[in-house]
């Protein structure tokens, strides 16, 4: 089964949103084991909207439309695709009570032109919108199908799980699984050389990288007819991968940084604690977006300004005025003072110059020093990284986390 | 002048990732004044992107290709765009020792596959990579225009504006400019009814509303030979909008609610510090992503846990005790201590519960405190909030900087 998503309005096509209808439906008929080959967004244009329906219907066996169900004028994705499909479109009287009393339960009155949704083309199954007005519609003709989904990302979600899956389940023969595994610390281009051999045999699972905001992914997809088939299949590609990227692996479960530093600080039972600078709170927010992590987080400490820094965590003005804010010394002071307070097991600092400006001969934009303190021991470490203001500290923050994954598992010192 | 955008990359096909590059090329061409009428994104793949390549040059003047410019063998589409244009790809020297430059400023050395990113079609005009690998291509031929850009949104967009806007601005007779109205604390709906028959009286400019993160913006777009013109349209339907909206306007100059707090403390040479709690340092960190904040900020501190709220700023045991955490005495007790350190001249807090648990009978979960302290007053203010962890803490952060903006213009109490 071969599935197009085609999505409709003038406002994706002009960019005034961003088009996350298309990555659900994507992901949702991945799993469902149905194959898509492209994706298109057109105007509310009839011509247009016209000629993307009649080529992908040459093309593919499913087209699945979204947007242009509206009660408005330039909502025409129902007439234009009854009209292809040669289906006449009657006032279904079921459909109107259902919008009538959706109005009625808000306290509001139907406005007329909803009337305009409540008709459907002859020979189809309506979708019905628990969450708003504009039924969906399910047509089938000559072994062709297209379904009409709103386009407001709710109601097209809700409607796309309870009554389109059920419906395309059973057309499908094929389950499709994917399992991410998360490398931090190496370019795309070199973990892709290091794996190509395995990349290139493999027809399934398929194997492929992806760089993401500075981390490189590995996605393995196995298609079969079975659950425990497609998990046959990824077990085997991983166990070939292993030997050849675990240095770089930090998780086989597609968690993030943070998730897997929180699990690792629950399991040891130890809290932490953050001193930062150039970061400027990014760090405590990332690691506070977990739900649960008061369990192991038990303060952070933005200390921007140099008085602050001597303030709440005892750097030494000497050591400001001798190495400057950013140096491994201020760094390690930052660290120990946290640590000082007592309550944690782990402290860690960072101050750096994240730019654009700040920079002198010797300290470049980018320039961070990362401070880490325990019961046992105390050290810096030096960095330099290059991008904006923003990309500085959100490298700075992975590098963070990746160096205490590392350090709780004994794999190396910070 | 017709263009299209073709987005390649089987990631974006299976739904793994959103399809942010069409949105901000879609938005890009509408300002250079070119019409966009179709979006299609296709995977890695040589048959089905030459197909989309000969079908839409033959209806559109301007291919934008993005992705499938890296270095490894999936990455085909400037591959099979030369090919398209009938054009032989040769290795350009000058090219490849930018790449490898770039390679030598990370201390990386490149990797072979890198060479690849080197060929470049005959007849073609290089678009530089100023912060990654993949040069882009702007080819020509019989009046029609390939314009290849590499996937990452980073890469492409210093690349769309520094090298293809120069390009494109040549080729449009008019140009279309927009002005983004931000708005706060009132929803879409309202809004619009507010403003509909300006927005349906006018043709150009046109006039919408967008939802976005909590945050109702309005675009004015206008269309005219020159700049002075579409200022001149923008210019006539902002005075008609005032006074309507100007009670929830927080910036007519597209400035972001942390910008606006920035420029007004800046302005009145005032300091601020945070102390926060369930956004765990958010509010911090979302300030401190502005270049030379320092001038303005002095520090944060995320006292998470109860110990830290006694020991940081103050927080009575025997408030933490009777009223717990999350409360008006505790917020208010945050915002003192803070305010008690000196060296700034206000203090806000923040304590609540970001759920998905902690909350209690008499405290559900978005119930969060923001507190406040200056020189002359103190005080707080409770609300209610919903959403999952994520939404509360940002719209927390959202509120906190609409306070403060209230605050400094003396608008009302916080």
């Amino acid at each position: 089964m071969k599935a197009e998503i085609i999505t409709i309005g003038t406002e994706l096509l002009l960019g005034n949103i961003v088009n996350t209808n298309s990555r659900y439906l994507a992901e949702k008929l991945a799993e469902l084991g149905i194959d898509v080959y492209y994706h298109t967004t057109v105007g509310d244009n009839e011509v247009r909207i016209k000629e993307i329906v009649i080529n992908s219907l040459n093309r593919s066996d499913i087209l699945i439309l979204t947007g242009g169900l509206g009660p408005t004028g330039d909502d025409i994705t129902k007439e234009v695709v009854s009209e292809v499909f040669d289906a006449k479109l009657t006032l279904d009287d079921k459909v109107l009570t259902k919008i009538q009393n959706f109005f009625n339960q808000k306290g509001k009155s139907m406005s007329k032109n909803n009337i305009k949704q409540a008709y459907i083309p002859e020979n189809s199954i309506v979708l019905d919108n628990d969450v708003g007005t504009a039924p969906g519609i399910y047509i089938e003709k000559n072994d062709k199908i297209a379904i009409l989904l709103p386009g407001p990302p709710k109601e097209l979600k809700v409607m796309f799980q309870n009554y389109v899956v059920p419906l395309l389940s059973k057309k499908s023969r094929y389950i499709i699984k994917s399992k991410v595994i998360k490398t931090f610390g190496i370019g795309e281009s070199k973990l892709e050389s290091i794996i190509s051999n395995i990349i290139n045999d493999k027809k399934n699972p398929t194997i492929a990288t992806y760089a993401k905001k500075g981390q490189v992914e590995i996605r393995i997809t196995a298609k079969a007819e079975s659950e425990s088939k497609t998990d046959c299949l990824i077990e085997s590609a991983v166990k070939q991968l292993k030997p050849l990227i675990k240095d770089y692996v930090y998780s086989y479960n597609n968690e993030t940084l943070e998730e897997v530093v929180f699990n690792l600080l629950k399991r040891n039972g130890l809290k932490i604690g953050f001193c930062e600078s150039c970061t400027g709170g990014l760090i405590s927010s990332r690691f506070t977006k977990l739900p649960g992590v008061s369990e192991v987080f038990e303060r952070g400490i933005v200390t921007y300004s140099n008085k602050s820094k001597i303030e709440e965590v005892g750097v030494k003005d000497t050591t400001l005025k001798r190495y400057g804010a950013v140096s491994s010394y201020t760094a390690l002071e930052m660290a120990k003072g946290l640590m000082d307070k007592g309550n944690i097991d782990i402290a860690v600092s960072v101050t750096g110059i994240a730019g654009p400006t700040g920079d002198t001969n010797k300290k470049p934009v980018g320039l961070v020093y990362i401070g880490f303190a325990s019961k046992d021991s105390a050290f810096t470490k030096k960095i330099n990284l290059t991008g904006d203001r923003i990309q500085i500290q959100n490298k700075t923050a992975d590098i963070v986390f990746s160096e205490i994954r590392k350090y709780l598992l004994k794999l190396n010192d910070i």
